[in-house]
């Protein structure tokens, strides 16, 4: 296992210690597996939470910060936070407003966060709701789309949602323009290479020496086909036209995309990438919005990519562009 | 070589091609191989020009933008720009007021800028002027510290050399004090993977399974030792011990420190390394201003590590700390 770490049991904690320590302006740690805002919530405010497994810097704990989210609980890698610990960063987001859980589909997540928003509810009658990202179309079929795994579309969720939320909309609003966020986007992967869980010390799956894998989950979750690694323009094109696919788009449309890392694959890369997503929605004549290049939900040291697309209304790009800021995403 | 790409030989220009389409607000190509600002060269500002090859994205032209550089020359991957080029760069960076050429110190980069100086001097009247990034600490004794190899300590003197000719100092102040900031940057990266450079298509170097390099560059040059990879906290106490070696630092003294990803090497294991870094400087009673933790200089997809010191002055602090904006880092 080629990782620069002390002991693997102490993995998180001792990252969670250089986050706060790097980037005092935006994080602070009140509890153990807790990130919030250092000046603490934001009085009549809707609270935005989020929470997962760690693993996949900057999300879920990197995008705390004005105009995002206001806490986040973080699990082990790959891991759920406890509902414990998800209450507690609920707790910490509760400016009097109600608090919106806003975080990807995964079983343990969902169970613990629903345990959690019970728990805050009888404790400290904070009211909660919830909105799931499912942005990954590989992972179930348009006819069963509440099945689908939340990957990096849930930072255009977060950034939307934050700013709905800084206008001091109320629950209801917050919760409905995130829905609606999640609803806009389409997101799919491919990996060459595997990552290592620092736990476990040995890699999550394997590819051959020349194999790629498309629409592969962020865990290394089985994708549609394995073969000989392709060009770059091929597996753009394939990886646009399957999102076209179960999202179209047509002329003058407004759309905002992310060509993200998993890790190891370097900005080289994903400007090659790029170059042909731009290509194929000039073609199309659709309009890119505040395209987003580099890595901003990874799976550590993984090799490979996702394509995130977000169709935009007025609203949703209203939102998108208002001004947030985070140790890895700056707007306005 | 798994990488995403197309035809190897299509490297660079598909890169810049999604480079600037990404970016617009930042970069423009207004020649082939060099990027400049969209708005083009500041009236009455001394311009700012970098170069050198390919593949450390965000450098060498992630940092052209308000604050930092001008302009850029682009090389092949870890190859020097041409002198013509170069000199285009200088040209497009000209305001009027003369141009600083600020780059790493390599034989290829100083034998053709140093050309491309005596061209535009020639041809175009425009005076310029050099300061060598040289602040890899292992690359040479600190005797002859002339003949080190510049690595990411030139973000800094990018970003505190931009903030100087922003209040339109002359060029020889904004050469003084790019000099000086040069000077005060210390470097030491280790590795545990190479990386592979397209046209060749095979790794530059090679490390058993379970090694690491001390003090490698960021082309895969030699460094110290190589032996089995020790843990974080040993890996970081050996480079700031290093780097104290080289440039003490005492009670009450001012710097920032960049812990920098060579590329595959994720943000957790850089915060894991940030934690020991803090702590060490902590205990001399240093204090560290503006941290950055992230990939600011890479190879590509090669795993390690870099850590670089800056001592901070009175003059050098302020103009870190003035605004500048880039695709990559923003200050203010």
């Amino acid at each position: 296992m080629k990782k620069i770490l002390n002991n693997p049991a102490d993995y998180v904690e001792e990252m969670l210690e250089g986050f706060v320590a790097a980037h005092p302006e935006f994080y602070a740690q009140p509890e153990r597996r807790v990130i919030a805002r250092p000046e603490g919530a934001t009085s009549g405010k809707v609270g935005i939470v989020s929470g997962g497994g760690s693993g996949h810097l900057p999300v879920f704990a990197g995008y705390v910060g004005p105009g995002f989210l206001d806490a986040c609980a973080v699990g082990d890698v790959f891991a759920s936070p406890s509902a414990e610990q998800m209450a507690s960063a609920i707790r910490h987001a509760d400016g009097g407003a109600g608090v919106l859980r806003l975080y990807g589909n995964y079983g343990g997540d969902v169970m613990n966060f629903d345990m959690a928003g019970e728990m805050v509810d009888m404790e400290n009658d904070i009211r909660t709701t919830t909105v799931l990202l499912a942005d990954d179309i590989v992972s179930a079929g348009k006819d069963e789309a509440e099945k689908r795994r939340g990957v990096a579309g849930m930072i255009y969720a977060f950034k939307i949602a934050g700013a709905c939320a800084d206008t001091k909309a109320d629950l209801d609003e917050v919760t409905r323009v995130a829905q609606k966020a999640a609803d806009a986007c389409r997101s799919i992967g491919m990996a060459l290479t595997p990552c290592i869980v620092p736990q476990a010390g040995k890699a999550n799956f394997e590819l051959g020496e020349n194999e790629m894998e498309m629409g592969m989950g962020i865990h290394g979750e089985p994708g549609i086909w394995r073969d000989a690694l392709r060009p770059a323009d091929q597996i753009v094109d394939e990886m646009i036209d399957r999102i076209l696919a179960d999202h179209p788009f047509s002329k003058g449309d407004r759309l905002s995309v992310l060509v993200n890392s998993l890790g190891a694959t370097p900005l080289e890369e994903l400007y090659i990438m790029y170059r042909k997503v731009k290509q194929r929605f000039d073609d199309i004549g659709a309009e890119i919005v505040m395209p987003l290049v580099g890595r901003y939900a990874t799976s550590m040291e993984m090799t490979g990519a996702t394509i995130t697309t977000i169709a935009l209304d007025e609203e949703l790009e209203r939102y998108l562009k208002a001004p947030a800021a985070c140790a890895y995403w700056r707007v306005g």
